[in-house]
């Protein structure tokens, strides 16, 4: 089968690969309809992270059961599966407390599993999920997805879900005034998470027309396009003189965790859910003085997806907008040439 | 009239200061009729903070309002009444969102008023309280407290309000597991908080046989006194091989936020109040990682106090127990040393 191999920097290849098979009771195979490129694929494609050895790359992936192990209780075969972007147990203590993403037995997609088993990766054609039971969501009554509901699905498998994530940690609720930093497809599912929590005001960030339309669209009441302190300074007229009450960081960098920070009204909720780049770490004092409250991390997508799924099903939500690119699986290079580039909010892979 | 006076380092001096008067017609003077020492009063004990120049100190005090100024309007001559630690206005942006610590007018005790009138400390006989109707809160129905709910009383001012800010900060709530890290007044304050919260296990970290005791008292259903990796594995042996749900972080040095981070379980939530010594700023990457949210910092103890003085008055709670010396205001000097050489728990102080 295909899969998407990264090499070094900037070096993505689509190459020939053993088609996986069940190796242990518990897992299943998954036949792959729609993958994406993920904005944290682009740390290793920038070099940022270092490869070193040619990896199987992606960790979001919605598709059929193909086969399960023979202890696989709660997936058939046929099903529509959403994976989450880690694979986990789902009865270790972390998992019980919904935590999936800190699971005792945590796999990730192209790797291998705590017994020493190949991953695939999510850009490939095909999947054996380690932990099936405990990672996959089935999708009821759902077998054969058009475009756009495909799209909405596979943000469940990660963007959609962190961006839920990012406003269930910075508290939002009806009656809340947010900031969102960061416009990229995990900031754009934040305002729909925002919107979809009740928030009565939404101060997206972004400085990109066409990611400030999809911002309204879901659900922004107001777009900001400066930064620093004439930034904060916007915030805190549009919001009449205060702060927000809760602030989504969905970048990652120095400099949107300051923005953040700096947006969040005295007593607020600062939700984080960008991938920290190396720090930096948070400044204890501020927040003290501020009583500012931080919380956030991985999103527990499995946690997640059966609230959001719902959703998504009743078109309350259309958060697959947030592809604004589809090519074919042999064309990833080209994907993540386009990311990378900002030339696609985010692209959709069809092996 | 007398009132406490830092002069530097080890050097407390009772001396004679003008009697308080109404200056602005929002002001009131209080008598005192309790004070006390705090743990944070140490740290210029200690010269861990400057003293630039003689200084009225203490920020915790009780007593009988004996003027009023024309605007005052919650306040009458003769109510007795509790003073949170600062001094609030009521009618700013963060007054009104409860967060009355972060008040666009702050004044503390023992400084100047932002319209650069003196306000005595509250380690004396009386007091200038700037925004009475913002600050201070009327015990209904009480005129002379006995000795017991002075005590309990007392504690609402400070050290109550703050070990109960640590326990909502940490999400304390039923069948919760929790971790107090310190076995200070504050810390032994967030152990009866987290039990007045419905909290299903309650470790206090202590070394102290006295605060042990007291810990129990107030709810504590185990005790550690091991530290480091030490502690941590005890909290996680005693919780049946998980990390407590929330943690208590009631010292403020490097060492207690350290072992307050790694006793919370993933996903967890550390609610934090001692105040922090010059750092560490908090490791954003293992907050992502582990999926803990850290909230905390002062305590809006005038938000808090209408709800923890029901229970006192109704002797639900009696935070005063904390209180295990009492010295008249002349032997203030005592008073710290008591607290410095950790003689005493906490030390009250009759005028």
């Amino acid at each position: 089968m295909r899969a998407t191999i990264i090499h070094g920097p900037g070096d993505i290849r689509v190459e020939d690969r053993d088609y996986p098979e069940i190796v242990r009771s518990t897992d299943a195979v998954v036949r792959v309809t729609a993958s994406c490129v993920c904005g944290s694929d682009l740390w290793p494609y920038r070099g940022v992270r270092p490869t070193k050895e040619p990896k199987a790359i992606g960790h979001e992936f919605i598709g059929v059961v193909e086969s399960v192990g023979a202890d696989v209780r709660d997936v058939s075969v046929g099903d529509f599966v959403i994976a989450p972007f880690v694979d986990s147990c789902g009865t270790c203590p972390q998992c019980l407390n919904g935590v999936t993403v800190a699971c005792d037995h945590l796999t990730g997609w192209g790797s291998t599993d705590e017994h020493g088993h190949y991953v695939q990766g999510a850009q490939g054609e095909a999947v054996r999920v380690p932990q099936a039971d405990g990672t996959l969501r089935v999708v009821d009554g759902v077998t054969e997805p058009d475009d756009a509901l495909t799209a909405s699905l596979l943000t469940l498998s990660d963007v959609m879900s962190t961006g839920h994530h990012a406003a269930v940690s910075a508290n939002v609720g009806p009656g809340r005034t947010v900031v969102v930093v960061g416009d990229g497809a995990v900031g754009l599912c934040g305002v729909l998470a925002a919107k979809r929590l009740g928030a009565e005001r939404i101060i997206a960030m972004s400085r990109h027309e066409d990611r400030q339309a999809l911002a309204r669209e879901f659900g922004a009441t107001d777009i900001v396009a400066e930064r620093g302190d004439e930034g904060v300074e916007m915030v805190r007229e549009l919001l009449g003189g205060v702060l927000a009450d809760s602030v989504l960081e969905c970048v990652g960098t120095k400099e949107s965790m300051d923005q953040a920070l700096r947006s969040t009204r005295p007593g607020g909720n600062l939700g984080f859910v960008g991938v920290p780049a190396g720090g930096p770490e948070l400044p204890v004092g501020y927040l003290f003085a501020k009583n500012i409250t931080v919380g956030g991390g991985m999103a527990p997508a499995h946690t997640y997806i059966p609230e959001l799924l719902k959703d998504v099903l009743d078109g309350t939500i259309n958060p697959g907008l947030v592809f604004d690119v589809v090519m074919p699986l042999g064309d990833a290079a080209e994907a993540y040439r386009a990311m990378d580039e900002r030339r696609a909010i985010k692209v959709l892979l069809k092996p």
